[in-house]
């Protein structure tokens, strides 16, 4: 164990024995000190959002399909001109290191070792270049937290174009931080520098609160800077945090090359809808213009086959990778991912759906109760 | 603490520092003698209006607006001809006595260091005029609860005016107490004196049980008392206890200047509808021809903003502020109102509207479960 | 207190102080003995229909009217040629002498001081003769359990005829009994003789289980047993234990003077439908050809509202009245009937009705959860 | 007590005093090996679906028929040319052996002492011809696990046509097995040998876990292969896992002649809708081209009646039958189909309706909450 300004963090690096992924949350509350852990699981407000994540997938349910003649269903799949292993992917995640010593630079070994899609939060522990060079060539996106000062903005995405990223992963959700009480009860600093922000002006994050550091975030987000950072990086630009048919046509309008469904995991804005709840709609208006990422909720094997059937193509995790990185490092990252994956094989055998585009065809039945 | 007829009065003032305004009721009822707890926190029968008076906010979900290039929202609002800083008011209720020896003089005191409305109860602890200059120029509302004796209600109405209020509010829906079990099992008779009724036959409260003061209330009340009211004061009269479209357009026509839906905070008639449930459609029936002030059950910063979009022009608060007078006096209230609109600040933002006419604006989901 | 046969007969006599009639359950529960207890409180298989007849209420909302300009709501009613000053009437219901040693005699002197309809049960622990004396010259119904012999039928109807009863109650929803768990579990016999079974060749059904009682009961029950019984007695007679639409029309067309709109309490069919939500339909069907009574689940003033805003004519309790009777005697019956009343005229006064007529006048609103 | 492979096999041969279904569960629990219950009680992931298989029934409701004339209602049925004592059927289920040391051939004699159909599954404890003569000429079917190995398959249809079977369930829900976690726990291996197995290739099934026998199975079935088994067998095939309309015409579209509606009690696809949620929808499609077979969840009479209502021809239960073989072998197999049937003649009576026919035409109503 390593202590970092009297913060423990993890240097476990071992494969996890997974029965499934809510029950990591209990295991990785035991090891992360409650500071961090209650950064990591906590939501907004009363966490109305965050608890609804999870019981929207009730409400829609998975029709099988018999006599498929289907066998051995394989789940690799081809997105944003890349070729993943899985549908499933990291979310960008702040502030790793407040899981396991090696932050990010775990969790992008972990991923590619799984084949899957690494992205990188703008306040991550590790750097850009650590990170990606972590990522042994696998793919991965950049998520920009957009910062007033814009030499900050192009000097994030010079070093993220120059570690060979493939796209920018534009949050416009949280302009400001959700009201998350955890951290107040706990009164949370981050403990851990971020390594993104050591170089600027505004500090390295460390001994700050969450919402100091939101403070040197932009909060004057539109379609302006879409096209700006399009312009500028010359890079596929995903817009996350999107939550409506209308707000994900005016991104595409703005340029995007992909809406990226989320409420942030319910820790921003508490009171709106679930993700899962907006997703057919999104995906209905999107009409197959742009790739959509999804996330927000997602714990099981049917839950990634319910976003995909629903609209989704790539289906991001984020707390859960977080719980594996603190049980296991890379190797336990790389077990959740798996986990993950070969239950959703299950259901895909199950519902009689052979590939990914099968998934995606899946017709959903809306259970009124 | 003040000792009064035997019930201990709270004393505090000072600042709260408040995690959320539900987390305040268990802090209060520490503090507040049980009699005078039950009387503020109950609700009527099986408070099951009560308890949906909360549900009800669920089922409509707030629609953030991504991409909407705004920042630092602003709260102030212009309703009645009057200039706010915030569209959270404070609620007219009874005998706040019963949770600081200060009572509506401190409320008035803390509302107006908020910039919100005031508005006294006919029931109040404290004298009219007492409680109006405590407001120190901010503006007030008068709520009458009409007796059966006229020259009652025309001497209030004297004061009232005589002290500068900028409208009266109409209570309708308590032309009988409702069924307050906790009352009973307390046998609660109220030990602080009703400034407002002691120059009067009637008496002033003190020993009485909630009963005997309404006993004395009018329980006929219809249009023409309405037109009477407008006439005799030539204020605006605000009807509260509306919870239908009908009876909005009814009291429009009686002369009403605004509708007032509320359900008394469940502390009426039971087995009525939330109000949060009833707001819309009252809302699309007033259809902007007199403003609407919304109550019953406002805990969130996210209740607010449901609340305005749903076709309220200003929300009240209760329960909460009386709490924060037990725990802080003046300094209390203002904590209150200060800590729920900062979290209307943030959801604002969050959902991408900078303005009350934004949020105003704003669409809301319904969500079926 | 009175042991027959080894059961301890309760011998209050006193007027309660009721806070409400839920409560009263348990207290009862504490003095009626555990076989008595089981058989009036348990309903049929899992119970779900016994729950489903409270929750039901909780999905029609008051709309309450404002500025009504209403005062001292009045619950008389005429119903059947009846005067009556309450909607409110006592269920028939088996086996009273199981709550109080005086039984049907004393339900029904409180039913009548309380100005209610009494029904008695053809399983009553007290003569018909004896029970209709009690009442004082109030009027009366008697329910009838048509046994397969007809020649007891008939003299059933002679002696209820001669007792003055102003209506026949045919029950018709329990051909069998219930599947009634807490009556297997307690090997509950009936210790105490009923009445109306003591010289005919049935015995007394003292030391049988519920389904030898019924075994002699008619299964076979059809138009033509309705039409058969109207003849002979020339009275109103109503048919109890209808559930649709479709039934009830089916009645009228067989003679029916009224219908009984019920589920037994949740004691015969369990996985049939709350009884309130099917009254709406039945009464709309019924279009006022005849009078409509309607029990199941009834506890609360606003639940009286909302059966007769729902389209009932009077409203029947059986459970709460005989924990009254059990705990109080006759005057424990009235109270009952009086505090449930009292609850009643809160309900109208702050809904904006003046009478009985306008509670059936008044609207509903569903809600959705 | 038998000991077989370290396992406990209860011997118990008595009658059973039932007083549910749903409460043998915890008694069974008592005396059946941890590994054994949790394999038999257990479903998939977090369970969702066999949750959802009993909360399913709560929103359709039985409307009963009141006047309806009847009495005595029979529970005989004809349906696949069999002339049956009731519609409750026994589900094939596996491995019968971790309940009762005789396994499948006391739970055949005990359906056939009951009147009820029998079948038997490929994974049987005990051998095709053992089972089929301890039925004692009542009929039987036998399901198929399709092995990948034809000649596995065309043996055991040999030996089952052999042993006079009436028809064939072909089983196409489980062509992986289900992410069972309670097996994962327990780290559940098949203790007691399946009969079917040992004379083959695959082994005997002692020693493996789930999954290993599952990996001998077909994963690939479609039409071509229900076409197969017919023309192989030339006994009706019943294919069992339908859970949409699309399907059960598909699976009629390949020759079968009955549609087995089920989701393997909520052991297989979870996140797949109840059964009883799409029932209506099957039987509507399938509309009386050939029967319909319906498990998953049915505890009670009302579910068989409900099941049956919603257009079932026959409805078979697995686990309640099996917690009956542990606690009474034969004699409480008999005791749990009997009280189910009990259960559903006191349902029937209720309703209404005198046959199996009248109950099959019954209405039903749909439930919003």
């Amino acid at each position: 164990m390593t202590i970092t300004n009297g913060y423990k963090q993890n240097e476990n690096e071992k494969e996890l024995d997974i029965l499934n992924l809510p029950a990591l949350e209990q295991e990785a509350q035991k090891i992360i000190p409650t500071g961090g852990f209650g950064y990591i699981a906590g939501g907004s407000e009363d966490e109305w959002t965050l608890h609804a994540n999870r019981t929207a997938f009730q409400h829609k349910q998975i029709v099988p399909k018999a006599l498929s003649d289907i066998e051995d269903p394989q789940t690799d799949t081809r997105v944003f001109n890349l070729d993943l292993k899985t549908p499933i992917m990291m979310a960008p995640a702040a502030a790793q290191g407040l899981a396991h010593v090696k932050g990010e630079i775990d969790t992008a070994a972990g991923v590619a070792a799984a084949g899957g899609l690494m992205a990188q939060s703008t306040y991550s522990s590790t750097s850009i270049a650590d990170t990606a060079e972590a990522g042994n060539g696998a793919p991965q996106f950049f998520q920009l937290y957009m910062s007033k000062d814009w030499n900050f903005n192009e000097s994030l995405l010079d070093e993220a174009k120059k570690a060979g990223v493939k796209g920018i992963i534009l949050t416009v959700d949280a302009t400001v931080d959700g009201y998350r009480e955890a951290d107040i009860i706990n009164h949370f600093q981050f403990p851990i520098p971020m390594a993104n922000l050591t170089k600027f002006s505004e500090g390295d994050g460390k001994g700050k609160g969450i919402g100091e550091i939101y403070a040197s975030a932009a909060q004057k987000i539109g379609p302006k800077d879409v096209a700006r950072i399009i312009q500028y990086t010359d890079l596929p630009v995903i817009v996350k945090g999107i939550e409506s048919a209308e707000d994900a046509l005016y991104a595409i309008g703005a340029g995007a090359a992909g809406i990226y469904v989320s409420n942030h995991g319910g820790r921003q804005l508490n009171g709106g809808p679930a993700s899962f709840d907006v997703l057919t709609d999104v995906a209905s208006a999107v009409n197959h213009r742009v790739p959509i990422i999804f996330d927000s909720g997602v714990r099981r094997g049917s839950d990634v086959f319910k976003a995909l059937a629903a609209g989704a193509d790539l289906v991001a995790i984020g707390r859960p990778a977080i719980y594996g990185l603190a049980l296991g490092g890379a190797q336990g990252v790389t077990s959740v991912f798996n986990h993950l994956n070969d239950e959703l094989k299950i259901i895909m055998q199950l519902a009689g759906t052979k590939t990914i585009e099968d998934v995606k065809h899946a017709p959903l039945l809306d259970i009124k109760y």
